[in-house]
């Protein structure tokens, strides 16, 4: 069984890149084998509901994933300016080494599939909520109130997710870290902020 | 010629439509004849270059509506503030008309294409510079600092594009206007720093 789900586990990894850099579209099937050293013809056994099965497992990974940043940015911060400033190091350590190709997890399979497709949508949703709730969490532990703490994380991952799409087309990080600055700017402004 | 002019336009326009409800690859060449009703075998005798030609040309219309969406916007607007909530009703209603399909008009293309195809990633950055340009124009023109609009401009754009795909995520229009009333929160703090 270990082979079986170390098989499937490398198949969910490379479409999780491949989603990543190109879209779900024009990732083939064969695309997934290939990258994953998968035998051939093995992906409907791993796999029997096809590519939405493929799609759907890679959207859970990619929660995994994220949550895992949040919880790995906040083990190096003391407050919400040095949380963001971690993620973004991370973000942008890991879209540079990939040459601008790797950004969001999802964030393309969304913009193609939602909110056509029902079932993926929901999956996409619960990434976002995921993300939210951890970022939610630390920002509270460090007494950020619970109304700042929600809308501060939604801003962040806004600015997160529309600071890759400028920096994949600018083939550069200046426009994520130039974004990322600001939003630091904004943070102390944001939390002083009488809550309602 | 006004014909053919016309009927090259239609494709464009609905190349545009079906590029941003579902992305490049998912749009087929029988789509956008169907889409704007021009005749069949007709969409090589317009677009030479094949696809990528046609989404060149839609990115060029794209840049267009995006600077047409800002001056609309900052017509009905005074200030920095009113032209962020002017901009966000029109891209929300916009929005919402589509059933939460039909965000950006390039940002699937720049998840799926970029930093790939560079001839189409050098147009994607175009976009954004005119963007920019448009938004910095009206800033400066209400007294905001040339640094401070620059850096307000990228965040606006950034906060937009990740809004929309939140949104399209969560098929509402809920965390888009959640992050936008984030932002004008921001705005007059951001304004008053100290610039450089």
């Amino acid at each position: 069984m270990a082979r079986r789900t170390d098989s499937r586990s490398r198949m969910i990894h490379a479409a999780c890149e491949l989603f990543r850099e190109r879209g779900y579209y024009a990732t083939a099937f064969s695309d997934v084998v290939e990258e994953s050293g998968a035998p051939r013809g093995s992906i409907y056994f791993h796999f029997p509901g096809g590519k939405q099965e493929l799609a759907r497992e890679t959207t859970a990974r990619a929660a995994d994933e994220i949550e895992d940043m949040v919880h790995q940015a906040a083990s190096r911060a003391h407050d919400p300016v040095s949380l963001i400033q971690a993620l973004a190091e991370i973000q942008v350590q890991r879209l540079e080494a990939s040459g601008y190709c790797s950004g969001c997890a999802i964030a393309t399979m969304v913009l193609e599939l939602a909110p056509q497709d029902e079932e993926l949508s929901a999956e996409f949703d619960k990434v976002f909520t995921r993300w939210r709730t951890a970022l939610v969490g630390h920002l509270r532990s460090w007494g950020v109130g619970a109304q700042h703490a929600v809308a501060l994380a939604d801003l962040i991952m806004a600015v997160f997710e529309g600071a890759l799409v400028l920096s994949r087309a600018a083939r550069s990080s200046e426009p994520f870290w130039n974004t990322i600055k600001t939003l630091i700017t904004t943070v102390g402004c944001l939390i002083a902020e009488p809550q309602q």
